[in-house]
Order: C-alpha cells, then sequence, then structure tokens
C-alpha cells in the first residue's frame, strides 16, 4: 500500500493511497478519511462511499463537505475509485462516460473483456474492506453510501450483505439499473444479455425478492436532470411495499443531481449511519 | 448578465452568470450564493471570495463547505473569477500557472499587452459589487477574504477600501509580494520594474504605512509548501507592530495550501465576517 498524499483536514487526516488489488487485477487508487484520535487503541468504524459515473476517489472528498461531522462523530470515510484503471484495462470504444474506465457499476463482470479488470462488486464489499482494516485504526463496523451509479452500487452492497453492513444510504441512485439506459447499457455488457443475472446487482428487484431488516435511506431531488429516465427512486417504494421492507425515500423539491445536492443533506446521512454504527 | 447554470444549496441557491465588464473589457463569469430567503424586501449583505492561482469562479463554491452556515447566516457569498478571459486576453507564452490567465493577482495592469484587460483590482473592488447589488438581493454591506494569490487580493482590496468593506480576512496569503517569485513575476509584468508601484498592491508594506482600523484576520497552516518562499505572513504582523494595526494571524500545525485546509476553518471566518455585518 502506497501513500500518495496527506492533507490534514478538521484535525484528521485526508490520505489517498494506491494499493494491488487482486480482485480487479490492477493497481487501484482510493482515499480515507480517518478522524482526530483514531488510534490502534481507539479504532472507529467506517462508511463506504461510492461515487457515481466519471468519478474517482476524489470528488466525495472534496466536495461533499462530510469531514466536518465526521471529524466530530468519529467516522472514518474510504472513496473507491469508480472502476478499474491502467494499463491493459479496456475501455468502451466511443469514449462514452456511461461504460467502462470510471463507469464500473460496482458489478463482478462476467463478459470478456471486461471480466479481467472489472470486479468492482468484489473490490469494495471484499477486498478493499479487508486491506483497508489491516492498515488502518478501524473497526469492522461498516456503513455504506453513494451516489448515482454509486448509490445503486452502496444499495446492492448493503442489501446483499448485511452482515458487513450495519446500514446503507444512497443519494440519486440508480434504483431499477435493469429498467434504464444506463443501467441496460453497462450490465448487458458487463454480464452478458440474459436478464436473470442481472436481478443480484438490481436493487428494485433484490427488496422486491424477500424483507430485508438492514436500515435504508435514500434522498432525491426532484429537479435531477436524470429523476425519470435513469434513477426512477419510485420502482425502490413499490419494491419495499412489496417485501414489506422499511425504507425511508426524501424527496427535495428543486434540488438537481449534483455535489450541492448532497453536500445539503450528507449530514443527515452521516448521522443515520452514525446512530447505527452505535457513535450517537 | 447571463444565467450558466443553477444549483439548489442548503435551501438557497448557488448561480453562475456571465457579464460584460467594462474595466477588463470582456465577457466575466462569476458565481453567486444566495442563502434561502434573500429578496427585495429582506436583502442580504455579501461576502466577497477572491480564489488562488490556477482557479476559476467555482472552486470556492465547490470545496470550501461554506454554503451551509451562509445559509444560516444569511451572507450571500459572491466568487469572480482570477483573470480576465476569452479572445483577445494576452496569457503568458510559456504556459506558466503563476502569471497571466488564472493568475490576475487583482492588480490594475499598467503595462502593455496586459493593461487592456487586466484590471481585476477596479473589476472586484467596483465593477463587480456595483452589477450584484443592481441585480441581487443584497445590500452594500462587504466583506472580503480570499485564499493565497486571492488572500493577497482581499487583503489589499479591504486595507485600501474601509469604506466598502467591514472586514477583511485571508487564508494563506501572498503577504509581501513585492519580496516573493510569484508577486515579482507578476507585478514587473503587470506594473512595470518600478517597484513604487508595487507598494499599492503590497499588504506588508500597506499595512506598515499608517495604522489601519479595519479587522483583520489571517489563517496560515504551518505545513504549506508555499509558506517561507512565497507566502511570508509574518511580515504582515511585523508590519502591524510598525504601525500599531491589529491583525490576528492562526497558525495551524499541520494543515497545508489545500482546500481541506480552507475548508476546516471557513467557517471561523464567516463567523468574524457575520459579526462586523451585523448578522451575529
Amino acid at each position: 500500500m502506497e501513500l500518495i498524499s496527506e492533507n490534514r483536514a478538521f484535525g484528521g487526516r485526508h490520505l489517498r493511497y494506491t494499493h494491488d488489488a487482486k480482485s480487479t487485477n490492477c493497481s487501484m487508487t482510493f482515499a480515507i478519511y480517518l478522524p482526530p484520535f483514531a488510534s490502534a487503541e481507539k479504532p472507529v468504524p467506517v462508511l463506504y462511499w461510492l461515487s457515481g459515473l466519471t468519478c474517482n476517489d476524489q470528488n466525495f472528498m472534496q466536495k461533499a463537505g462530510a469531514m466536518k461531522l465526521a471529524a466530530e462523530l468519529g467516522m472514518a470515510i474510504v472513496a473507491p475509485d469508480t472502476s478499474p484503471r491502467g494499463e491493459g484495462v479496456p475501455d468502451n470504444e466511443n469514449g462514452a462516460y456511461d461504460f467502462g474506465l470510471g463507469a464500473g457499476f460496482y458489478v463482478d463482470a462476467t463478459q470478456t473483456p471486461w471480466k479481467a479488470h472489472y470486479q468492482m462488486y468484489s473490490y469494495v464489499t471484499e477486498e478493499l474492506p479487508s486491506d483497508v482494516e489491516q492498515h488502518f485504526p478501524v473497526t469492522k463496523e461498516r456503513a455504506i453510501s453513494g451516489h448515482s451509479m454509486g448509490g445503486h452500487g452502496a444499495l446492492v452492497a448493503g442489501l446483499r450483505n448485511p452482515n458487513r453492513y450495519v446500514s446503507v444510504s444512497a443519494f440519486s441512485p440508480v434504483s431499477n439499473p435493469s429498467d434504464c439506459p444506463w443501467g441496460q447499457k453497462a450490465l448487458s455488457q458487463y454480464l452478458g444479455d440474459e436478464q436473470s443475472a442481472w436481478d443480484e446487482y438490481d436493487a428494485a428487484k433484490i427488496i422486491a425478492s424477500k424483507n430485508h431488516a438492514i436500515p435504508l435511506l435514500v434522498e432525491q431531488g426532484n429537479s435531477d436532470e436524470f429523476l425519470s429516465e435513469q434513477l426512477k427512486p419510485l420502482a425502490l417504494v413499490q419494491a419495499a411495499q412489496q417485501s414489506d421492507t422499511q425504507l425511508t425515500l426524501n424527496m427535495h423539491e428543486g434540488y438537481d443531481h449534483s455535489y450541492f445536492f448532497i453536500a445539503s443533506f450528507i449530514e443527515d446521512h452521516l448521522e443515520f449511519h452514525a446512530g447505527h454504527l452505535g457513535l450517537i
């Protein structure tokens, strides 16, 4: 694990690292915010944040305004990259922003050529937490959140692994990827045309399949330019009704898809997770 | 004045505009954050923020984490660009980041070819406030702050215009530009080799020249990579002692030159200005 940079922030430390990841078969970059006083004697729980299309490990750390409250709560935040990168990692051929580099969709790809590196589900749910817990003063208590494609990733990771996360939340998630252009484009190429393989990466379908007990919080702006075509959060609500799963969806008048929306409500999500992590 | 984009944030609005500026003789872009409930009936005071080298109107808005408290305090924030831009605006010839585009140093240039557009001092102290006060629900109560080159700009603007600003603050300012490489490079080209012309753009010299009554607050990290060669905040302290001017310089262990430093202490500065603007 190699340190790229370090910044003091709100009394804690913002650190960027690269490490060789087995799951994605390449070097991966991630960022971690460690609150003040985190130490081997006083390890802290971790909120994992999964970013959206085109992002990397830095968007959330620079723009969300999350560090102040994380410092006060004593919560670490880990932000991975949104895809494998580097020499030999295939990308889409036409420069599209919604598939390939920066657009791993947090799935374990099964199709050539993607499967050799695009194993982001295993990376974010297993390998990264394992490495983080080995190298930093953190506990094994985890929560997960994310935005847009990363909101999809967080919901899927949390719903499928209630033993690994105490709570899951999302901002403007791609809620039903089997039923939107971004999801159909990505899932068909990463997982193949057999749509049954998509079900385990579709939050609405996972929620509908059975009752889920993990605490779920979703934030959505009603002026989000992707709301009706790509995000479809009402699919989550319908699925939750179907399986009697408890889910809170907060709709916000006038808010869009940007980090200004995330920043406006990130502290509500930190407090939600802090409650389930036993910090408040 | 033309609206480029609008985002709801913390119940208020983040707006970007272009307008034709007479002082810089080109179209200028700026951003304004209007807190909730700002209206013609209830206009709000304005904090002007001047950014550093390579920045534009967006760095502060996206990374400083200032909007939450500005919304609570009822304070607008205006962030101009850091230089004139566009067709016909000259740039340095070797792609250097510290002179030309993105590096206007908030001076009114007197030298060819710079003087035709690089009139950033007049733009930020006169034309921009005048246009802002004409178009938005704001009062004529102003405070000013900035970072690095923009910290220099804020100090100079505030010290020279105590009738226009109620308070001035800076993060990691270029405190004594006559005595550092960034300043010498920029001032010699914008203002010519006659160093007496530089004095009115050198915060340390302005402070030393006479007693100043405007409230002054400066924040500085002691792990700032530019501290000893470019920033030299102790020159401000020495100048303040010389003229019996009251100045607070807070040095912070381990903090660097980044926006993580600004974010960590921006709320202290908003409260400082809010006190002088009569908001608290």
